[in-house]
């Protein structure tokens, strides 16, 4: 089979400007073009639209996935061009992928095989822009601050406290920790100081929560950037950053469509971590997705546990969007690896192994039809190593637990490979769901609570226990008045405990808050269980350097 | 009269794949378009028209201004708009500008009044990303670098003599020295760093230089970011960088085109500093020009002393383009304040110090004319608070050294307040040189004989002195075997010398060389006398406090 980059090099792309209008019905005066095959849609003509009946909506989510993951961006694409090939008007809403890892390891992540969205090298590097735009705006505010302390600090900021840290989007390990305005008088107040990813921004997760520009600027303005020496939070409102950020962040709001493969629609705007931050692409892409086609596809990140409790908890509380289904992506390779297989070995045939890692799949589907409340299909993303009798496997013991798995070949097949998927989610959208769709925890309880209720209700913990620093920073949050934000929990996505080694469905572990970080204006305050990396690194082999490009402007070994 | 951005907003902008094809022939299949008003213009097309006769380039340059400026980017679009009304296939070549300053003191650059390039609230802010590239494509290799010595550092790199900084288009002073990579083992090295302005990076410089795909990369693989402990050059080819910095870059690469007030082309592609690099718009911008269109109207920044000696000794000496005019930006207030008048009082109409300051503008016409061998004629940029006196006091003056004068109102009435300068340009253009062009130096002399050249011939510096650490470092750099490049020298723009307190036309003044730095990338040596800011700051009121975004996306407040 060819790489990725060799199929998404190889397709022949429609004009952006056909693929908007004929196949969502955007008139072309509506589309600012970047290029032949990208554009934004303007958010004015997206507002205009606030009248139309809403289509229906679909989460791809996952279980605990394994290091290399299963393919729920690739599912959501497949879905979608088999959903798109039946004939009805459909549209992926998914993340933009970040730059920085694309010279790491981990490659690009615009879907995979012949599940891919394209232009793939466009989508993997600047894009639109949108990334580069809110490091600007994230930096500005930055620059603002330390210019604020240097010329006289007229709010008194304790530059000990202040939160807010630079990003770039790169795995540049060496920005983790720096100390800046070195050098004397000219250069500010020296302070330790950080960079983090563009995705592990809150400025990020700001922007994929933001309705409208004036619900920008009310949420940039939020933000707490530190605290006085007096411990009173200081807003960006204050520094007098939110009107220029917001600026900064104008065109980038307005969201980006692409097509996929086979020429369907896909929305991919916005790409917040789905650790320290909600997962989820923009709040204004799915909506626009719902208001122009009959059915959105869309995916949060890592498992169940994270990405779509978070797209349920924080994006669907504060937009009032709800999803009509799920699609579960599931493995055989993963199960095996629950269920206790070496990953060097997930490639042979073990059917005792696929059916002692089902219990992982199981709790996820429990929380996702009994604590979220809603109906859903497992999607067995196959591989080429899963033997068939691994896959019937799945397909039994899934259908044990009253929910249908649907093998699913798009990787290699493309949407005709996700027909039988798409029948299956089709069917689900059409029956009367039998579940009551739900938050984990209401709004009025505790912070402590609300961590409590996820811990123990979908991790299966026993007990939550807190750091003395973290426990102190919630209660000052509680203090100052946040203490009505949903929470955002930080951990690891392999595993349902805090510890990345322990698979399959662990229960009465304990769940350790090491760290509480309050994201005021994002809007939801962010609980650290464990170490969670928030600039990633570079390996000792880099893709970097086996990237190029030739004399004629080809891009080569992008992955 | 309105405001810049009044007067912007308010403009009724053409589709521009009409300004493309119309002004330009430039089909549409050719631009990836950016928007309805942006354009980059594919390279393979440019190159495709390499067989194409050249036009005929004309350079607007300057007097040694007033901390304001004296109007090159506004007369640059007034000259270009004058020569399109006159039925002349004109384009202007400009320079990006840098997002930094618009939110700090100096504000936007996309000229001003009746002679602005638009859109230019977009050309002000994100533009086409190219900047955006820039600094990626830089900040890569500097995480690259950090990373090859954290896997262990096989190139023997002493991290002590990196020179290959971070960067960002941001005013922020707290990162003009840092410490980075604390932290602990899992974080690399620690070091000494600094981030510059994006517009004062190497790789600007080399972008700005850069004439295809193939000579990206090898500029790229040329830049020396460092030095083992033995004190061996180390290059961005060898930590295995330039492939995929090349790819960050190759979209940026194209040029990008948008429209003056009155419907003219412009190319706005690039910004290097003119002190510490070469401060003109690309290469590739400027050929594009020339076989696009007639005449070609570019600006280098700051005096005639840095910005057009570097186009002559850098650009032209590089690219084997040619000047085949020069026009001389002056203002009356320009003229008063190197008579003598102070900042404040330069309103007050006062001939006698016009008279004084024209020793400024006298030394830099026969620079160009006797040093350059360009042909070149005034612009009279006139202000409101200039009399006519004074306007006539200038032309006499000028008259007086043989060269035509040329009062312009463009400012105030676009295109057609700029029509007599147009025909002076013309006539010029038309008339055989009485120059020859020259370098003011030529390749084979050593370093320190090219530094000399440059103080004595048109600094009117009686000798040139260095720092021991700089002298040493040059020894070291004729070593390396770069002793064949031009130099680059990093000076004050306000006056001839090296103090900026110094105006008119100092003689015997010393030159003091406080430090020297390699671009072996951009091909040149940086020679840096007095102080040089990289990294700007931002003013106790910053213009981010005044810039705001109306509920309506409507952007407030920049200038």
């Amino acid at each position: 089979m060819q790489s990725d980059i060799e199929i998404a090099n190889a397709a022949v792309l429609r004009p952006i400007t056909d693929v908007a209008y004929e196949t969502l019905g955007i008139p072309e005066e509506h589309l600012v073009r970047y290029g032949h095959h990208k554009a934004k849609v303007d958010l004015p003509y997206l507002t205009s639209l606030a009248e139309r009946p809403l289509g229906r909506l679909v989460l791809v989510t996952a279980l605990s996935p394994t290091p290399p993951g299963e393919g729920k961006t690739t599912t959501t694409v497949g879905l979608t061009d088999a959903l798109h090939g039946l004939g009805h008007r459909s549209v992926a809403c998914l993340r933009e992928p970040s730059m920085g890892p694309v010279f790491g390891m981990k490659g690009g992540a615009a879907g995979g095989g012949w599940s891919q969205v394209v232009p793939m090298t466009d989508i993997n590097l600047h894009f639109t822009g949108d990334f580069a735009a809110i490091a600007a705006a994230n930096n500005l505010l930055a620059a603002l601050i330390d210019n604020h302390v240097h010329h006289g600090n007229e709010l008194e900021i304790d530059v000990r406290s202040v939160t807010w840290k630079r990003v770039l989007d790169m795995n540049d390990r060496a920005l983790r920790q720096v100390a800046v305005a070195l050098g004397g008088h000219a250069n500010g107040f020296p302070r330790e100081d950080g960079f983090d990813i563009v995705v592990a921004s809150e400025l990020m997760a700001i922007f994929c929560l933001t309705e409208s520009y004036a619900d920008l600027k009310r949420r940039i303005g939020d933000i707490v950037i530190g605290y006085t020496r007096a411990m009173k939070p200081v807003t960006a409102r204050e520094i007098g950053a939110d009107g220029a950020m917001a600026v900064v962040l104008r065109d980038a709001l307005s969201p980006n469509l692409v097509q996929t493969l086979e020429g369907a629609p896909a929305f991919v705007h916005g790409g917040p971590f789905a650790n320290i931050a909600h997962g989820c692409s923009s709040v204004i892409a799915t909506r626009a997705g719902l208001r122009l086609a009959d059915i959105v596809v869309t995916e949060a990140g890592f498992g169940a546990d994270l990405g779509a409790e978070k797209f349920v908890d924080i994006k669907c509380r504060k937009s009032g969007l709800r999803p009509d289904a799920a699609v579960v992506v599931a493995t055989v390779r993963a199960l095996k690896y629950h269920g206790g297989v070496a990953l060097a070995d997930l490639g042979t045939e073990d059917l005792a192994a696929v059916e002692a890692g089902m219990v992982n799949l199981r709790r996820h589907l429990d929380n996702i039809r009994h604590a979220y409340g809603i109906p859903c299909v497992v999607a067995v993303n196959r591989f080429p190593t899963d033997t068939d009798a691994e896959i019937a496997k799945v397909v039994d013991l899934v259908a044990a637990e009253g929910v249908r798995a649907y093998p699913a070949t798009h990787f290699a097949d493309g949407g005709v490979g996700a027909q039988d998927l798409a029948k299956g989610v089709l069917e689900t959208l059409d029956s009367p769901s039998p579940y009551t769709f739900s938050y984990t925890y209401d709004d009025d309880l505790s912070l402590t609570e609300k961590v409590e209720a996820i811990a123990t209700r979908l991790y299966g913990a026993g007990l939550v226990t807190w750091d003395a620093k973290a426990r102190r920073r919630l209660t000052r949050i509680e203090t100052d008045g946040y203490g009505g934000l949903p929470v955002c929990v930080a951990k690891t996505q392999y595993s349902f405990s805090t510890d990345p080694a322990s698979l399959g469905a662990p229960s009465d572990h304990e769940l350790h808050v090491r760290e509480v970080r309050l994201s005021a204006g994002a809007g939801f305050v962010v609980v650290v269980c464990g170490d969670m990396m928030t600039m990633p690194g570079l390996p000792r082999d880099p893709s970097a350097s086996r990237i190029d490009l030739a004399d004629d402007g080809t891009i080569l070994g992008l992955s």
